[in-house]
């Protein structure tokens, strides 16, 4: 009994600093995706806990955009997930999979921009790592299928996927391009640069 | 001639100022090319000045990466000139303009890491305002000339230029792409993107 007593508090403190998590990484995807300079400060507010408890969690502004981002990207690698990747021709797929894609980017793009200016490129990256394997697989299907190119390495037209898609959204937050063009100038410059050569 | 001698003094240490920066600079874009981490302290040690001195012209780690990645463009921008941008096809110029800039950016490709880590994609991309415009210029030209497509937006395409570009730097660096391979990739990659579509 007095066993029990003494570690029941344990689970209860872990169930408090998960559920304290979980509110501080929605509040940081809220608030990071509205302005990429929102502060610690405003995110704990927003998330209804103590600076000392987030910083407890995150112990810099670059742990805490680190791990936003890495949420950001899972909740999006869900909605990513679509049969058509697997069965629609390649070329398709992909023109399918640059909309899904861009719908979720667009919306998180102020995001990547505060992702960008605190971490590393190929930090940035690595939290794609899934949504990436996603690219990959298609990719190579259309090259076993004859629809895409296999006179460059598979691995570098992923990166290439990934630079245009994350350019794509800087573009569209500078004003360079406008929010009706953008699918489009994705799915002509992903499709150019994966057809085979003549 | 009181005036004189009192006056003196402020050229001078204009001069010498000018001076520390110029070392400073050099030591910069030498250290940071062979160690995107190189500190501040070592950087003030090579060029033979104090830490205050620097600290003095640039008070930040970023302030002095900046610094130093707008003194390495201007340098690279200087080789890029080459009359062959303005009177060879547009196809062949932009194979000889990729060649040489990645020539540079390879041999500086980790003071771009170094640059990566520290500054926003949006101020990189202005230190290369200079070069992109040659791009921009080039592949104007090749719009007009037939050989290059024109239902994208030119702005569009030179950004696709430069995430391209910075793309190898970082996957070369990253051990992804073989270092004879990565001309061919580039201007493959380049060319398959400009093409006009059928």
């Amino acid at each position: 009994m007095v066993k029990t007593a003494a570690r029941q508090p344990v689970p209860a403190r872990r169930a408090d600093a998960e559920r304290s998590i979980a509110a501080i990484l929605e509040a940081g995807t809220r608030l990071l995706s509205a302005d990429p300079t929102a502060s610690v400060a405003d995110i704990a507010k927003a998330a209804g806990v103590g600076r000392v408890t987030l910083y407890g969690h995150f112990p810099s502004r670059e742990a805490l955009v680190d791990a936003v981002l890495d949420h950001a990207v899972r909740m999006a690698d869900d909605v990513l997930e679509d049969e058509s990747i697997d069965t629609a021709p390649a070329p398709e797929a992909m023109a399918g999979l640059l909309g899904r894609a861009w719908e979720i980017l667009d919306r998180h793009r102020r995001l990547f921009l505060a992702a960008d200016r605190t971490l590393a490129t190929e930090r940035i990256r690595e939290h794609h790592e899934r949504p990436l394997r996603r690219v990959e697989r298609l990719i190579a299907r259309g090259r076993r299928e004859g629809d895409f190119r296999t006179d460059l390495p598979l691995p570098w037209l992923v990166t290439v996927f990934f630079s245009v898609v994350h350019s794509a959204a800087q573009e569209r937050e500078a004003g360079r391009l406008a929010a009706d063009e953008v699918e489009r100038v994705l799915v002509q410059t992903m499709l150019s640069l994966l057809r085979p050569g003549e």
